[in-house]
């Protein structure tokens, strides 16, 4: 038997990477170092605050460059990019998407928007995230091609897509993942709204998607304030993706024609004035988010029932949130610990309930799932704030 | 035989109200001219950007002591609130929704989303807006009710909503269409994303919907960069509205538990906080648009040809974006108008084009529609801008 699990211990390791000073150290907070101001008081200067303007195209220029995707297109926020990534990827209503059972509930909530269902598959232990290999293998079993389409055998229903997510902004394994999608004729959507910042086999996240969605929610790497980007190498969709973001209006001095159901989905310029500041920075906090992550792995390295989670080989992880193991023996902690860390000022999160336990999911196919669920009942979410590995930096 | 229409001196008489010093006089500029910049830089400062912050709740608040209406819950944009209203008030996929065909596209938009079909219903002439008379005579041709509920008899299709729009910020005639809507057991969602600051009967637009839209996009009377609001006098709607805008998250110190499927539909703290600003304002925009009305209609009144548009008894509109009508005999000379003013600089457009003539609408039912045809062929907007108003009112 083995003793029980120290967590007064797993806070005083915390407390010795966090600042001294604070009474509230948040999960992760907005870090305006750079040209914010600059740009957004010239945005309310000029006038130039909605869905057209300068910044805009800037701010797509920027993602472009640096993720080296071929085109960007700014969007309301994570979840109207992933909306709009499997509109055009064309998943229908009737489909099925493969997803991870483990990710933010927008995943599957644009996946409903569709009119299709999810079907929750599990993840492997390296990546937090979809596991590529089991995918195959439960894919050969239950799905027949027919006509160069993929049928899920016991529902009937056509399998269209694959919307692997980048967990805590750690790559999945994207190679073995891209070579299930062609064998069954799926198409590939990358969620990589926690991912910016993060890159797999030295190539951004975002790339091996036909289409990819990034987030710039408040909580992000970098913020728009609320904010979106859809990405993709194909010139068609990145036209495309523009057009129905923005009522899907035929261009002409002035009138008005739609060609077919479109949002309104465009990032206002004000945000994305924000958006180009933070870009800027961007790099930078990179760094910083990944020397907080390393003091973190040095704070923990010792400590026995618990372990801070770490990239495998082929990846180069923003460190987006960071994470906690515990033991899987020492899962019924779990719950103490969130209690004493919130209670001291240490916001920590569980990881999100695994979508197919929702009473929402009920009814969604799904596969074994033994691993998410193994992995969600001992993990937390520690303070990752890029100004926790600036003050650490500079200590 | 009439003479031809004079459009050289139209311009003429637009200039004399328009300022001489400009290039270029957009049709609707916005004017940040009070607290803007302390409240924004004051999100940065703090690193209050995203969807939760003290001006999201403030700029409700202030929605809901202008209007009158008990509650708004302020939204990513107009169709977002559109949307949301349509969704609340039960619209369900395969129901009828009843629309004017002269709206802006994100009307039908909204209710393509629920999976509902517009209904194109025809405008009067007296407010641009929806027909309450003609509405009910043709309600009681093609529905029946059955278990208090309207059906078509033709489609046999639900008709479960009327979504009136204010067109150009001049009210609908709202107690007719009420007991309509009584009569047929049909939801009233009012459309008032272009009446902001504009009245009925000495009643702020968007209380008589059970659910109301606003909108705050850069064109708009106030603006957010983008932004809408969900109006409602019913507590327990409101509640739901603020639940499913927010991935409708059950409320936790951590815990992810969604109880249905959710948006990510609330509006930043950075872009409210624009709002709240825009808000203190709005009074002395109102009145500065007025204004601008009151001279264009004076500079009008003598031609021949031509007529602008003004109120009707019951309403006091905010004259969001003017409006000219040509005599129906010059309506062949619309276009030329538009060129030539767009090309002087001087911006105009059309109105929409009428929905139902769009070919993505070609299959929904639609009655009679001759009002909204014969207005869209003769009618452009004109400039309308508040600072218009300014610079007349201090002439």
């Amino acid at each position: 038997m083995s003793k029980s699990i120290d967590l007064k211990r797993i806070v005083e390791t915390l407390q010795s990477v966090l600042p001294k000073d604070q009474e509230y150290i948040a999960l992760h907070e907005p870090r305006f170092s750079g040209n914010e101001w600059a740009y957004v008081k010239e945005c309310l200067d000029t006038g130039w605050v909605s869905s057209v303007g300068k910044y805009v195209n800037r701010f797509e220029e920027m993602l472009q460059e640096y993720t080296g995707v071929r085109y960007a297109v700014a969007v309301v926020n994570g979840t109207a990019a992933l909306h709009m990534c499997l509109q055009l990827a064309g998943v229908e209503a009737g489909d099925e998407v493969v997803v991870p059972s483990l990710t933010f509930i927008a995943t599957a909530n644009a996946i409903h928007y569709c009119g299709a269902t999810p079907h929750f598959v599990d993840i492997e232990t390296r990546t937090l995230g979809l596991d590529p290999y089991k995918l195959g293998d439960y894919l050969e079993e239950i799905t027949e091609i027919r006509d160069s389409t993929c049928f899920n055998k016991i529902t009937g229903k056509r399998l269209k897509a694959v919307v692997p997510m980048h967990t805590f902004g750690h790559p999945v394994d994207l190679d073995p993942l891209m070579e299930v999608c062609n064998r069954f004729k799926l198409e590939l959507i990358e969620d990589a709204a926690e991912s910016l910042g993060s890159f797999y086999n030295g190539r951004h996240t975002g790339h091996w998607g036909k289409l990819s969605a990034l987030s710039f929610n408040g909580n992000k790497v970098v913020t728009t304030g609320g904010g979106g980007a859809i990405l993709t190498n194909d010139s068609s969709l990145a036209k495309l993706a523009k057009h129905i973001t923005t009522t899907a209006k035929v261009p002409h001095r002035w009138a008005f024609n739609h060609d077919r159901v479109g949002y309104n989905y465009r990032l206002p310029n004000l945000n994305a004035a924000l958006g180009c500041a933070q870009l800027e920075q961007l790099p930078d906090f990179v760094e910083k988010k990944r020397n907080l992550a390393d003091q973190y792995n040095k704070a923990f390295s010792e400590m026995e029932g618990v372990s801070f989670f770490t990239e495998t080989e082929f990846a180069k992880s923003n460190y987006w949130l960071n994470v906690l193991l515990l033991d899987e023996q020492y899962a019924d902690r779990r719950d103490d610990l969130l209690e004493l860390t919130n209670e001291m000022g240490i916001m920590t999160r569980p990881f999100w309930t695994v979508l197919h336990k929702l009473p929402i999911h009920a009814r969604c196919p799904k596969m074994d799932l033994t691993v998410a669920e193994n992995l969600e009942s001992r993990a937390i979410n520690i303070p990752s704030s890029v100004v926790l590995g600036v003050i650490n930096n500079e200590a």
